[in-house]
């Protein structure tokens, strides 16, 4: 009988693991249970199909479940697992017919992230959302249908900004909540100043330094926001306070920061036989710490999947690629209307947590030649260690072109370069696309100056 | 008396040098001799002025000679050098008033590179011309000033594929004349083709495997281009042939690719004492190869007049910085129209040349995620080493970002990477910006496959 192999989440990490298993194995089972009913969608892509950029939610889904049927992937759909047995290799699931129990020869735990749901009063209003998967993108939609007009958004990361943006893209009043002095908490506040200062462009509200202490309602619907200083109004509100991993179907894995599952760089979870997991339920090496971290993000769950699959069909007999999860230098890359933002590495207090004596220095530039048309202005921010010299983080925001210059920092980082080291590569330049220091190398110049301070030592 | 620096050349790589010293050396005296009436200007910039998409050819000009005087340069316009006498410290040079000899006790040699103008019938005819320095882009613009609507460029390298783009953006008639298959000969046939459908699109006549063999003349004017083929009216030719390093100053230096200068890392001549070059003079390291090759670009000259500067600071009793010039891998970026253009590492050619086994492959992906309003078409060609799987060279065309993707790849190169290791590198991810896997990475997966055919192992 072929071996069967079981992925539970029909997202990118479990999709990918099983595709890979399926193309690299002659004689194998592969069953796949996804809670909901889409697979490999880009959960991503949800607030701009809220948002009215995107037609429709089918326009996210890669590979629909037919789809992957058609290659021979046994996709149960409205399948939630609720037990697994590790020792007896079995795992319980139920679906509209009642509760199942299947054996596994290889199980994949691809089961995603939960919202944060805080708890505060009447956060069970009607019009209040989280935005994590498609069910909650057509919740969204819905309410819009309705009379709507104050939208306030609780959280100013990734997913509150985006949301923030849509629905002002709507036509909505909209207020964004923070708990920090700026926005978007994963960049420096030299950057989250430049967010607000495009939020205010943008004619959306922003409140810093506020906290939310319940919700307004009435006849069970939200009517406002609470925080210690005062009411916002709201007819909808998403609360973006991040999402945490769903492990809890394997209590005995081991875990780490937010309870995610730790893994192996082929993505096996630590103490268990024959069961792998990836995406954002599992925590990843962060290169330049050496922590397990955990960044829910879509490129890692479809490199940590591709890992798990091609790790799994080897067990299975297949010829191993050598492929590894190498880690992750926390990359990451949004957009507020025309700004554009992106990081890399660590914040000025992450280094000093891991130990590193950082020095940081921020930078004005531009996004082409100075004299060329369509220039727009482009912020940085660098951060490097004061004995090594090495490059920690980088961060920047602008105009067109701004954000994809962290691709150029990432890989700095990722290969260990020091300031001086990044300042000499050969990176592209012509007036259309860059001043002839790209960003990334006046930012890694700026560090330079920063470190000679006071030493006499020339930068 | 203070030590005297003197700097044949007052542009990127020149000024950049006679700038570090002038800052790091308290007690000195710099001297520029600049055969022209500007400094520091962006000759990248040229091509743009004529198109008219930059007003003044002013806005090119980074640093005027009265803002380098003000810092204490003495600057000295018009002033052409004649001979350098290496053992005598001594360099000739004319100006206005005649010819004048200069003692130095540190020389910097920034004399650039010139147009080559092929020896051809006719090619001294008015209406012929090569662009390298803003007189050369006064004389284009004059021209145009008359009854001027069939434009012939001669060659498609960058600054001939930049004055298509000039001339077809003004009105005029225009056609391409190419020796090889495809345009833009730096970049492989497979994206040369993308570059031929643009221009196409944006109707420039694309005139390829043609050797012009001289041009018709009427009263002196240029009337057409000749090639084997055939003729080709013209009221305005550009000869872009490239540039050849004006090197012959120095007849006993050390001599590489093209005649251009050998230096060390710090930029010192080699065999010479107290002898400096910079910029499209020398010949610079690949680092893939180790070969010393011609690369006439501004990001260069201004990273190496900073070595040479710090060098000559160090040699005149200032802290030296430490910084060399490391060499390059060939990252180069240009737009024709709207379509951006980069290549970076070795061609399949060159890469067979020196020695490597490559392998070849090509995608096409898009620039945004897929689903994702104004995604745009994207080409890219990878090439890789078959026996180590080392990166060796990528290249791309394709709709707006498409260009800057390329300096990710650079940095893979400039650190060695192997295709499989820049697969799993952590390159930024979001729908405006990327599929969830980046460009550079699917070109990186391509390799692996390709790299895979045959041996049974999974890529």
């Amino acid at each position: 009988m072929a071996p069967r192999v079981l992925v539970i989440g029909g997202d990118a990490a479990g999709m990918t693991a099983a595709s890979a298993v399926n193309r690299l194995v002659d004689d194998v089972e592969v069953v796949v249970l996804e809670r909901g009913t889409y697979t490999s969608y880009s959960a991503c892509g949800i607030p701009f199909w809220i948002g009215g950029e995107i037609d429709s939610c089918d326009d996210l889904v890669a590979r629909t479940p037919e789809q992957h049927r058609e290659r021979g992937i046994d996709v149960r759909l409205e399948s939630t697992a609720t037990g697994v047995d590790v020792d007896a290799r079995t795992v319980t699931y139920t679906d509209a017919a009642g509760e199942h129990t299947l054996a596994w020869d290889r199980l994949v735990v691809g089961t995603g992230a939960a919202s944060v749901r805080p708890d505060l009063p009447g956060i069970d209003a009607t019009g209040i959302h989280t935005i994590k998967d498609i069910d909650d993108g057509h919740a969204v939609l819905d309410a819009l249908d309705g009379d709507v007009r104050r939208a306030v958004v609780v959280g100013s990361g990734y997913i509150g900004m985006e949301m923030a943006e849509a629905f002002a893209g709507r036509g909505l009043r909209t207020t964004v909540i923070e708990r920090e002095s700026t926005p978007l908490p994963i960049v420096e506040d030299h950057i989250g100043e430049v967010i607000a200062e495009a939020m205010g462009r943008f004619g959306v509200e922003l409140v810093t330094e506020a906290e939310v202490t319940g919700f307004g309602t009435s006849d069970g619907r939200v009517t406002s926001v609470q925080t210690a200083e005062g009411e916002h109004e709201a007819d909808i509100v998403v609360v973006a306070f991040g999402v945490t991993p769903r492990s809890s179907l394997l209590p005995d894995a081991q875990k780490g920061m937010k309870d995610g599952f730790v893994t192996d760089d082929q993505q096996r979870l630590t103490g268990l036989d024959d069961v792998w997991s990836a995406g954002d339920c599992v925590v990843t090496l962060d290169r330049l710490t050496g922590d397990l971290v955990h960044v829910p993000l879509g490129t890692h769950a479809n490199k940590q999947g591709l890992v798990a699959g091609e790790s799994i069909a080897a067990s299975l007999g297949a010829t191993w690629s050598g492929r590894t999860f190498p880690g992750i230098v926390q990359t990451a890359i949004t957009k507020f209307c025309d700004l554009e933002i992106a990081r890399t590495g660590l914040g000025e207090q992450q280094a000093r947590d891991a130990g590193f004596d950082p020095v940081v220095t921020t930078i004005e530039t531009t996004t082409r030649a100075g004299y060329y048309p369509g220039t727009e202005s482009m912020h940085g921010l660098g951060i490097a260690d004061r004995s090594t010299r090495r490059l920690l983080g980088v961060q920047v925001a602008g105009g067109a072109g701004s954000g994809l210059r962290i691709d150029a920092a990432a890989m700095a980082l990722w290969n260990g370069l020091t300031v001086d080291e990044l300042v000499m590569t050969d990176l592209s330049y012509a007036p259309p696309f860059s001043s002839v220091w790209s960003p990334i190398q006046v930012v890694a110049r700026a560090l330079t100056k920063e470190l000679a301070a006071g030493t006499g030592r020339p930068a």
